[in-house]
């Protein structure tokens, strides 16, 4: 599959999971595609937990779960209206969970351009979610990404060790098909804004 | 180009820009792709300031110069001699500067998916720029993230208003070719790890 097909293709899968598990040699070609990211002074300061267990898979999903009715109660009534049929996460539909985390301690004291924007570090653990994402999309394996969940509960239930951090939990499974317009847009939550509105010349 | 050669190829480009500056359209093509990124709650808060006027280019790139020379005094003296032969930008010969900015409060108030990790606004902003890379590949245009800046500066520079920040100066133009083995493999820097150490099951 072309790199312009995987970008336009790609979607933040939720509902379309077969329920089949990906295989062995998808996953590794997927994880390789991540670790080939780019990474500031090649500190390649990811990992990848790879969570397959059934009951560590329904554990997450509850606590999510709980995440989601704190935000549901949070928003105004005709926000809540328009959350309540958008579905947030895949965890054990999809059958696995990859675990990003960022070590900044990775590559010691003097990291080649990290030392003016320290963000870069991090940053470069989220490239490697990107190569993952694009990947699994010509794999016909859906990837949706979760961030309804406290740090610290992600953190002792794949036990990371500080001073790493959990920084993303991926559902990564076989899909139906790939929706050809995003989640958000389908259910009225937000629209996208026109790429001509997100450039700007010379100037912001 | 394949997603999987495409992600392959990728290189953090410093010295192999000719001097040519990418065209309209294939500028346009690479800004498409890093728009069509996920975000969260489908914000989508990048912005691309685009430079191109060399009296800017050249401010940028003296300003660099000094942030690497900081760097440099700061280093031991067996990592300062193997830094010093490393090109850590390319911002005049690439013809082209894209600032991504991250705006955090676009999309107001209720951002669904950033009330737990609020990291997640920018991480979407660093997807932006892997797309953006990965189609500079498939076009035979080289991207550099150069990352040796003072923010301040750089937000000076290039007008970014508050609350947005600048995250990423990215030197973007044709190359002559892409190297097999990153830069700072070549010159004996830092060497990757294999991605059996990357991965690990069940728990960290």
């Amino acid at each position: 599959m072309s790199v312009y097909d995987a970008i336009r293709m790609r979607r933040d899968v939720r509902a379309e999971f077969t329920g089949e598990r990906i295989s062995e040699p998808q996953l590794t070609r997927i994880l390789q595609a991540g670790h080939n990211a780019p990474s500031v002074g090649n500190t390649q300061p990811w990992d990848f937990v790879v969570v397959q267990n059934p009951d560590t898979l329904e554990t997450f999903a509850d606590h999510v779960a709980d995440c989601r009715r704190n935000f549901a109660d949070s928003l105004p009534p005709e926000r809540r209206e328009t959350f309540d049929p958008i579905k947030i996460e895949g965890i054990c539909e999809s059958g696995t969970g990859i675990v990003v985390t960022y070590d900044p301690s990775r590559g010691g004291a003097n990291i080649l351009g990290r030392h003016t924007v320290d963000d870069t570090g991090v940053f470069s653990a989220v490239l490697a979610i990107q190569n993952i994402w694009l990947a699994a999309v010509a794999e016909g394996i859906g990837v949706g990404w979760v961030s309804f969940y406290d740090e610290e509960f992600l953190t002792d239930l794949v036990g990371v060790p500080a001073p790493v951090r959990p920084i993303a939990w991926l559902c990564v499974g076989p899909v139906s098909q790939f929706q050809q317009t995003p989640d958000l847009v389908r259910f009225g939550w937000r629209d996208g804004r026109p790429l001509d509105d997100a450039v700007h010349r010379e100037t912001f």
